[in-house]
């Protein structure tokens, strides 16, 4: 008599959640130090000095009854204004305070926005590979989630297929850049074929397709890579942000929903969004946390130490004969299996000790995740036994 | 083709909402010191210092990958074995960590207690005078929201009208004490009436009919007023919980869900929970102030202000010959209108520069709310403008 489908939800683990709980079982047999872990993409890089000196610096100089206090719903006007100037400055684009709407972090931003937009019978479209939550979200407000495959090998959207699989039911396309689980950063090329569709299919079916950018790894990219910036390529645009990745603040839930100014019936829409946030319970964001992103926007954490990671990662598993995916940003990197089942492969990987993620609930049967947002030391511990895997198959 | 009801619920202001504005609206054009509000349940007192001590502490003694990064979904495990330990010791109970899911503060509780327990067709009835948005809570969950009137005089739970309202739909009975709008706390004798109609309508429908306690101002109680916990008179009870009015931090969005372990089927239920969680898009409730929490529960900001206040504003009321409940705790003051037209009665209010909200969306047309949760000089600047009122209705 209760409701079965949240039941379900709340005893069914995620293959992730799986293995982290394996991953302690095995620790306490062998030592946690000797369990070769790669299933988490929790940030192994603390926040940077200016987050704790920030709030230091708020509970001396604000009245408790203002920084504890609510804020107003959409969040507080001032640091709805610092998104809006930081966006404005670094992707030259117009926004106001009032397009911003301050969040309990990424996921929070994702279920408001399609709860916000959704209609029975509504599909929303995603590339596969694709964080397997995007289902549960999308499911859990009414829609229906239509996985498109990207482009093998380079793992760009694939923009014929997106474009074969609208159809009058289509609500929105979701795109996440950098990708989790690949790392993948979607190009300007990309970005340009998306619009270009959604224009055209909007007109065709007369109701506007919205573009939803996931972008919680936005700042986590390496070398020069840039990430654009969505609102310079489509009006109808929403981006879904997090400070948990590039504060290392996940535990904090801070981040927000920016509406594009730019979009149709956009006060509309942004009502919509405030009217979904009040019906799913979110008060406001956490009013500390919103004060201290806005201060520290723009700041990361020292990215660098994931960069030497994926180097190292990215070389030696290439070295050793596997099929690896470059990861432009994010902290992961997607390796296709040498056999065809990656769970097997995966049961292999654990002989020695290696815990790996079978993309199968990613939408990409064959691939494996692994999250290098770990100890450059836990990585370079796990290339022997990397190697030793290779060799198993023969590839090296 | 956005979501309709969403954006109604985003454009339409809830009444209080509208008095906020006025409010400053008018503090622009006479001075705020000047408009004596009365509408925001807003905690006018600090937290107790050791919130801000604790933080401070956190912050240097505590590792920022772990103090800042997630918690498993239903809350670290240390921080509900604290609210366990405490509510066992404080309540008589016996409750573990895994009775417990922390919250991004009471409107999360709630939220996610409806979606994990209703299916379509449901209806929760709950006591009038109460807190509006309970409405668009359980609507947004799919359930009927049936509001039965509490008992004139004492505004205690009306049992009768509820056994009544009781039918095969029926999925939970919702309270709050003590209670806002009206500060009354249900007594023992209510409970145990309470418990036994669930008891026995449970039987006849053959499914349990849950209690759920909406409790944030469980600490919020004057004299020697005490709220009697719910696990002691029901087991099917869910004890929904906040500390933002305990600890003064509306705005850090921290509470938490106790699911009996004596309910039937308790871990299916817990699971639910966890699940609705889950697809509403709540990761983890805030870390840094779940930590925050397990270290300050059982403190409470400086109530004796509170308590003041309501003693001013109830003698003084009461003196100018208005017809007021004595409020047994929270911080409102719930007051017949002298005529029958609560709206009017408010606007007559205004021109003494008094805002109050009439009672009409608690359920309950012909009261006002008196938010006195204010600086005690403010309660002492509008006695001589409610008393001119009373004036104007001939009361005194």
């Amino acid at each position: 008599m209760i409701n079965a489908s949240m039941m379900n939800l709340g005893q069914q683990r995620s293959v992730i959640r799986e293995i982290f709980e394996y991953a302690k079982k095995r620790g306490a047999e062998i030592g946690s130090e000797n369990v070769l872990d790669f299933s988490i993409g929790n940030p192994s890089v603390p926040a940077p000095d200016s987050v704790n000196d920030t709030i230091r610096r708020l509970l001396n100089e604000t009245d408790s009854v203002l920084l504890h206090g609510y804020t107003s719903a959409q969040g507080d006007a001032n640091v709805r204004k610092a998104m809006a100037d930081y966006s404005n400055k670094t992707y030259g684009i117009t926004t106001t305070a009032d397009d911003y709407y301050m969040t309990v972090g990424a996921a929070a931003s994702l279920v408001i926005t399609m709860k916000a937009i959704v209609l029975p019978e509504d599909e929303i479209i995603t590339f596969a590979p694709f964080f397997p939550e995007y289902r549960v979200f999308a499911e859990g407000c009414g829609a229906k989630l239509v996985p498109v495959m990207s482009i093998e090998g380079t793992l760009q959207a694939d923009t014929v297929a997106m474009e074969e699989a609208i159809n009058e039911h289509t609500k929105a396309i979701l795109i996440n850049s950098p990708n989790n689980p690949s790392g993948v950063v979607l190009s300007s090329e990309t970005l340009i074929k998306i619009a270009d569709i959604l224009k055209r299919k909007s007109d065709e079916y007369g109701h506007p397709i919205y573009l939803i950018a996931d972008e919680p790894y936005r700042e986590l990219v390496y070398d020069d890579e840039q990430v654009p910036c969505i609102l310079n390529y489509y009006d109808n645009s929403f981006v879904c942000y997090s400070f948990s990745k590039s504060l290392s603040l996940p535990g904090e839930r801070i981040g927000y929903i920016l509406v594009s100014p730019k979009m149709q019936d956009n006060r509309e829409v942004y009502a919509a969004v405030c009217g979904a946030g009040r019906v799913l319970g979110y008060v406001c964001a956490p009013a500390l946390f919103q004060f201290v992103a806005a201060e520290c926007i723009g700041q990361t954490a020292d990215i660098s130490i994931y960069k030497r990671n994926r180097d190292l990662l990215v070389n030696s598993l290439t070295e050793y004969g596997f099929d690896c995916v470059r990861p432009d940003g994010a902290f992961y990197l997607f390796m296709k299996t040498p056999e065809a089942d990656a769970s097997a492969f995966c049961e292999k990987a654990k002989k020695f000790e290696l815990l790996l993620v079978p993309a199968d609930s990613f939408g990409c049967p064959g691939y494996v995740r692994i999250a290098y947002c770990v100890q450059t030391e836990q990585i370079e511990r796990a290339l022997p036994a990397f190697k030793a895997l290779a060799k198993e198959y023969g590839l090296c």
